[in-house]
């Protein structure tokens, strides 16, 4: 069967094509040399990177030198500046067909572990926890400068995932809009709160919960399930079960309930799919806070087993052959985890 | 500079960054094993293939078998099933929240030459003219079956773009229903109507030769240019000048046109960029002819340098590292390429 599938959330379509697994690959498997000398994120070499801006570290410890647990630099090649600069010339020609404009930003990168670590997996709870922690206070910062309007951590771990540097991190950008994709989230939840008269986040995630069929493991308070109409195989969500909008308040309980359900879905993750290359976003609220109640933070987690290809391109409506109903099967091997 | 842009005719965002050029790469070029003994679309292993529906075949040579210029078969692994079938069992539960449902449609693949060649730009002018011929004839049959609302035709080019299968080949997916990406160019072209009383495609690419700052090359009645707000880095659409809505009823004039910029824009792109993996997709109008006021056939070709990460699974937003005025001086190498 072929199946069209809508996002409820998203709104965003996807074609369900179980057949289309086990294609015969014509290319080789790549094969990535290991290359951990000269490593720039590893403890020692911290004069490879702009000077920090923030850290975790020993007390006795001097900044940009030995002896932290978590790093924050500016990305050394950003994909948006901290200033507007006179830079550019006069190439941009703007007019009423084509508009555009020099934005400033944040592009900074949270280099995770002093060790030269390369996966969520390999980290101890503890550890995931202090990331997770350093996360939310860059955030609260970032929102009290009252210059940006969103802002998003977000991992890529191989290449097929973007990644340039195989040393554990994470990078969260800031910029003075909002993008397209939680625009639109909140407009199709503002669209429920006046048809329905309910949070749609909310009512999804209560709604995977009495199914179970898409669960893959929750805490107390979070739940990670594969959602209905993932857009690439293996998808799998991180939300809140209550109505939690504002992810620079969470408390250090659920920092940690955070980390100990982001190493378990990430550890089976590597387990069942051979350590695939990943991204993880960290989808926020725009820093409006009269907007809040028309969006959750949620983690999404997205496998790169494949590549999109010229059909999503054109079409918009991306391909995936496994169906998430058999991705949590797999995924929770046998039973539901919970803490 | 870091510049926010909006594409006119998709309403798409990018951030333009030039300075994310020239990161350091800490994973090794990715070498692919050449691997052509038994590719199952050279001439003389046509039993490997699904039977053939279609064929541009000499008139004493067999179905199946040796003789022919192009082949379109069904793909063997198809994203879409010709029938709605019963297989799929209890899984998919649909309701207000979770809605899709089974679909059918076509999914063929177009085996462009018996010869093993890999790339656009080793054609001659004549064989791709043909290749182009049999996609319009596909595309009619398809419109004349009532059954089908939507149609494309696109071609993946090495393992980063999504092909598993080196010898050149297209596909064509024709669906029942108007994916998003084209609906929302319906929508945007036909606000622009409205407001404007033109024709948004027409009113873009005429501005895109007054400006002459983005063009790549052009014949009599067909251009090429980088877009204003291009999704990748070098990405160029090939577009009529005049109001062409209708591809399967272009003439054989254009099309032999169509060949002459398609084979110098790939050569193009394969001399300055050394033979990068692409996709490049035939956008077309819905079916329904109603609706083809709102709608310019044209060719979006996307070379995969970079993926897509984090940021922009997340946001929606992509980030480009060469602008697309750099990428059309460097395409067009001193000067405009005219026929």
């Amino acid at each position: 069967m072929t199946e069209l599938r809508h996002d409820p959330i998203t709104g965003a379509s996807v074609i369900i094509a179980e057949n289309r697994a086990g294609r015969p690959q014509e290319f080789e498997p790549v094969q990535y040399a290991q290359k951990t000398a000269d490593c720039p994120f590893c403890e020692g070499a911290e004069a490879e990177t702009p000077a920090e801006i923030f850290a975790r570290r020993a007390v006795d410890s001097r900044p940009d030198a030995a002896g932290w647990q978590v790093r924050v630099v500016p990305n050394k090649y950003p994909a948006l500046l901290r200033e507007i600069d006179g830079t550019g010339g006069g190439d941009a020609v703007v007019d009423s067909l084509f508009q555009g404009q020099p934005i400033a930003g944040v592009h900074e990168v949270i280099i995770e572990t002093p060790e030269h670590l390369e996966r969520t997996s390999e980290f101890t709870v503890a550890a995931l926890s202090e990331v997770i922690r350093v996360c939310r206070d860059r955030l609260t910062a970032l929102r009290a400068t009252g210059q940006l309007q969103y802002a998003t951590v977000f991992k890529n771990v191989g290449p097929k995932a973007g990644a340039t540097i195989r040393h554990t991190h994470s990078q969260l950008m800031a910029v003075p809009f909002v993008p397209s994709q939680p625009r639109t989230i909140m407009k199709r939840m503002e669209q429920h709160w006046e048809s329905s008269d309910e949070c749609l986040f909310c009512a999804v995630t209560q709604r995977e919960l009495q199914q179970n069929l898409r669960i893959v493991a929750q805490t107390k308070s979070l739940v990670a399930f594969c959602p209905f109409a993932p857009r690439v195989a293996y998808e799998t969500w991180i939300v809140p079960q209550s109505h939690d909008c504002k992810f620079d308040e969470i408390s250090d309980e659920q920092v940690e309930e955070a980390a100990v359900l982001l190493k378990r879905v990430m550890s089976r993750i590597d387990d069942t799919l051979n350590k695939p290359d990943y991204n993880y976003i960290l989808n926020l609220a725009p820093f409006d806070s009269a907007e809040l109640q028309n969006y959750h933070w949620h983690v999404v987690i997205l496998p790169r087993l494949t590549t999109l290809a010229g059909f999503e391109w054109g079409s918009g409506c991306t391909i995936n052959p496994v169906a998430p109903e058999t991705a949590a099967r797999q995924l929770r091997v046998g039973g539901l985890l919970s803490q």
